[in-house]
């Protein structure tokens, strides 16, 4: 028997993810708040502005009569990509803006969560007002991802490469014995079942064929991915995709993200500041098209993201978001949900592929088998990594 | 019984597709023969230089021993994307070369012939070197359909709007009535079946699930995209993926490719000059985002290559070639040829969709229902057209 | 007689400046030091870091033996330009750089000044060295004029347009009668005479033949200008230079920098925040090519550099840079100093055009008749102006 | 006294002018007169075209009542940069058109060259026309110049690099001895005198003043340039211009245009083919920063406009156009004649600079010491040289 999740359970939910996004931050200096290196990093102030406004405007301006917008123009400047909320400031933009000044944010921060509390308590029973909520703290989570991934790429790429926090756990490799596991043909069920969260593009269960695959228990290494470098992966174009080796050849890459040779080792920038690279640790930071190189050269290749979610029970997984074969396609079925907020997935379905897993900085909670999630095939600023299958 | 195919049968074969590639041509000033508007589009006499230099590349080069090439430097000059044959000119430069010269090219091709022939008659039961040929009159056959597909963009978007043919053939809509075809679900087989000649992109046949769809009979008219376009189809986001509606913006589109809007008609260019838009006419050079938004304000879908596929039998095909839901993705168990000929398709799987079908241009016995061909989504210099399913 | 000037005296003016420097960014927000909204403009930080660099380097560095560095990593950060002292962040780059930190940075102050201080005591006598000191007191003072013009466009580019000062001081128009000064026809001398500072592009004394002209004792007005702005100046290229038609179409130019048209008025946004424009203050924010169709409107031309020069004493000048019609070039017998600081004008003259006078924000002292701004033909975020002459 | 220059002498002229345009042509193949691989160069046969529309616009279709228009489309296809005259094909698409074809183009050339002749006769003591028609056979000579030189840049980038000519005469170097020509201090007379033809930019004949200095009577050879090579010229910023630098480095350049470091020798392409460097010929096709770290790197400096001018009696000069240390700027007085032939000079005298002289490939009889050329600072297609000053 499901048990019935009381308001005040939502409530405190919401406390505790609001405050995460916080303490993320809490120890950014003010100025690493504002840049963006490059087009696809937002400010971390922007990310806390973001998800303030994303509650002000699908919830409090919509259902709380009494409510006053805290100031107007921020709609204009935290709105992310939502064409039916109006004008925003375009996302290569987002660096440039001082203000609104970090301190204002967290004022907004405060002023619409105290908004929200008394909106939560007026509203306990509506299911339509509660599940836009926990859509809301959803979105937050994956914002606090986001922050994670956009802090490392300001820090790592300052030429003082600071650390973020100096202690910051270690990412231990997993224990499991590498071998291949073996899944049978059939006709396998696909997407969310259930009656929890789940975003609209795991909706629509459905059948897929399996032809029998293999798939690796673990991740690939550091270890196995420098082989590969050192036997010139990079150099070899009969492993890429040509439009990943024009790629690579323009933008002179030889290596993951944030790796560097220096004094005739391979170091890399971690939370920790930098330090060498750990041969056993699963590679991280590689784009689609390094994932499909390395299997290609390993003989093999990544998984769809079907293979992936029927093979997921039978290994550990959460260090790393996988990269799949599987473009981004809409299920059988899917629709958009109606309004601004049909916006969030639908419309980013080509010319991505599909991630599966989750990474190392997801919020505790916020994964799941049957989740999607999406970059275009030369991003690698997330905590990416590979699974072979054959 | 399979008929033999006898040696004199695959010179005359030969032979004949050679000669339709300069038929083709045969319409053309020297000057079209030179120019690349845009960086998609190839001279046509680059086209002709290229489809003999793959002759002369991969089987005269290799297996006649005593075969002179025409000229070294040619080598360089039609490549078009083998790394494994050397450096070429890079593809936005084909328009800037004037020489070799038209009349330099057809004496490359004569030259290519003649050696060709007497390859052939040597080589007569040589499985694996009448292959290759087999391959190669593919390839031309492929560049035939290019060859019209880049004349039309060139005479096009020349502001003296020149007809190729005045009396070229009008594309007839079909006579079919238009109706929603029901395809039950099941379990299907994918890929090509049989012995003669097709695509390693085809092979690898392979059981799919498909749950219940149906499928127009009919192609989607002029008339039909029209409404779109009257309804404001190029102007609201919602039916448009985020980089579509990008695209049309940046772009100022408010059409398909050639239509031009004059005194208060919409008029397009055709092979025989600039006429008005007939509305019975399937809609043509309409790129997949907008094959995406047409069918999203239909409230249908387009339908994957796997559907097509199995519903094919069902429906005429052949005048458009017809964009489909599906990403351009390896089959299971898809596997390159060996050497510089593996770089023919596998290479280019990623970040584009597939296409169904044959078009009007499509040289008569190069289409079969298993065909795929992939283009980016953007673009609609090629005769695309638009199929819908639900 | 030329009273001496003291070690002490220079100690002052040293200190003086540094801390004017800080003062004008007193104002700002932690936030608005860190940005850099297009590439001409630096981040107020970089300005404190990089003038505070310049004492270290080409002072304490290399004639202070026991100086100790204080952070060898800000070398990369700080320099602008010098090829001569080694890699540095590219230009474009500067604001994506979160550390060193705002307070890092007045603490790199804090050391530095006061090893110059005791350096300054201990070369008292050392001519050679003093002129380097008053060298990099004008360098500073020089970054003080831009970090007023980049503080502007920072918070002028910011969609909440927040003022830098409420009260700051309305710039009030000339009370000159506007008259057209007449200068005779003569053999005149050019550039700078005397020995108190002067940068190396004013030296080289020498003569000019002039031709009788005209020079108007007042600047173009706001009012005036509108006047060509409602005469269709924007929109007739009978006024423009063919490269300044091209970038004001490009780039959707009506108007000068920072004004708006707001509800059927002109509005700018001042240092006080947007107001409305006033018509008999001087113009300002034009580029060159905006300054020469002013003039080709006018039926006028701009004056030279040697005209101004020559009839400067005439007319009360400095609230605005004024453009001239003189290409930056060098004077007869111009010659870089030897080493880094001769990269500091020679190598910028081309391709730029030159502008005399001083500007509101131009610190006191820091202006000289024979003084030559330069600046691209486009660039209109200094506070420039018009002067017309005939 | 001046001789009466008759109406049959302006016809032959106007004749002789006309075929020199198609003798320059008659070597090229029809494919060389199509292409445009870079946007500075034209296609052979829009010069073509392009001065024959000169005649039709601004003499038969103003003045000619009877005139038949030879194509109304001609008119956007073949305007170079007249906003006056309506809209045209961008510069960056001439490479673009294939029709109208070569002999579409000769066509219109035999057309309008007759209704010219029979116009020339009906107007023969109309002194404003005849001054049009000087007017037309000078731009037509202007663009038999850069025939030339686009004539070399289309076949000096195909990589066939095919002879122009394979007797083309050899560029002799110059016989006089090199030494430094001094010029006296003084005022000098600036500008066009005379009543034959010149261009507006060389009108407002001025004094200028100029200090002694001193000519070489020599331009620099190739000899002289490889020694700057060698001697690291191109990898030291210290002889540039910033502007300069960057270019070169972003560029790659470490040569003149048409030069290629071939199994350890200096060779360059030339009318003739590919063949070696002779140290002793004027150095060619280097831009003004080239020229300008080239002096710099010898201690000396390009020469004014003024004072070539002024020299020029005392030396050789038209193998080269040469680099002028001025800007290209209005004279004194200079105004725009009215209507669309004002925009011939006035509207590009802002960041180019000025060359003085003439070259090999400059017609006989459009040569003048008072004749002011000018580009952009980074050209280097001309038949460009150097001669330095001091």
């Amino acid at each position: 028997m499901k048990q019935a999740i009381t308001i005040d359970d939502t409530i405190l939910h919401f406390q505790h993810v609001r405050k995460t996004s916080e303490q993320i931050c809490s120890l950014l200096q003010t100025e690493d708040y504002v840049v963006q290196p490059v087009a696809e990093v937002s400010p971390p102030k922007w990310h806390l502005g973001h998800t303030t406004w994303f509650f002000e405007t699908f919830l409090l301006k919509v259902y709380a009569p009494h409510y006053k917008e805290f100031d107007p123009t921020y709609n204009y400047v935290f709105n992310s990509y939502y064409e039916s909320i109006g004008a925003r400031v375009i996302r290569t933009d987002r660096g440039n803006l001082s203000r609104p000044t970090v301190q204002d944010i967290y004022r907004y921060r405060r002023y619409v969560d105290e908004a929200m509390v008394t909106f939560m308590q007026e509203n306990a029973s509506n299911a339509k007002i509660i599940d836009l909520i926990i859509l809301g703290v959803n979105h937050e989570q994956q914002h606090q991802e986001l922050l994670y991934t956009d802090i490392k790429y300001i820090l790592g790429h300052n030429p003082l490469l600071p650390a973020y926090q100096t202690d910051y756990p270690r990412n231990l490799s997993t224990s499991e014995k590498e071998e291949m596991i073996v899944v049978k043909e059939g006709i396998y069920e696909i997407g969310y079942r259930g009656d929890g969260f789940c975003w609209d593009n795991e909706l629509g269960r459905h059948k897929v064929y399996l032809a029998q695959f293999e798939i690796s228990s673990m991740l690939v290494t550091n270890g196995q991915y420098l082989e590969f470098m050192e036997d010139g992966g990079y150099q070899n174009f009969n492993h890429w995709h040509a439009e990943g080796w024009d790629w690579i050849k323009q933008q002179h890459l030889v290596s993951p993200l944030y790796w560097h040779y220096i004094d005739g080792q391979w170091m890399h920038y971690t939370f920790r500041g930098l330090e060498p690279v750990h041969t056993d640790t699963p590679v991280c930071h590689v784009s689609y098209f390094e994932a499909y190189a390395f299997a290609a050269w390993k003989g093999m290749r990544l998984p769809t993201e079907f293979e992936w979610e029927v093979a997921s029970p039978n290994f550990d997984w959460g260090l790393r978001w996988e990269w799949t074969e599987s473009a981004y396609l809409p299920y059988p079925h899917f629709s958009k949900a109606p309004g601004a907020l049909g916006e969030y997935n639908g419309k980013f379905m080509v010319n991505q592929h599909v991630l599966r897993g989750a990474s190392e900085v997801t919020p505790i909670g916020h994964s799941r088998n049957t989740y999607r999630n999406f970059f275009q095939t030369n991003q690698r600023w997330q905590f990416t990594g590979i699974r072979l299958a054959r």
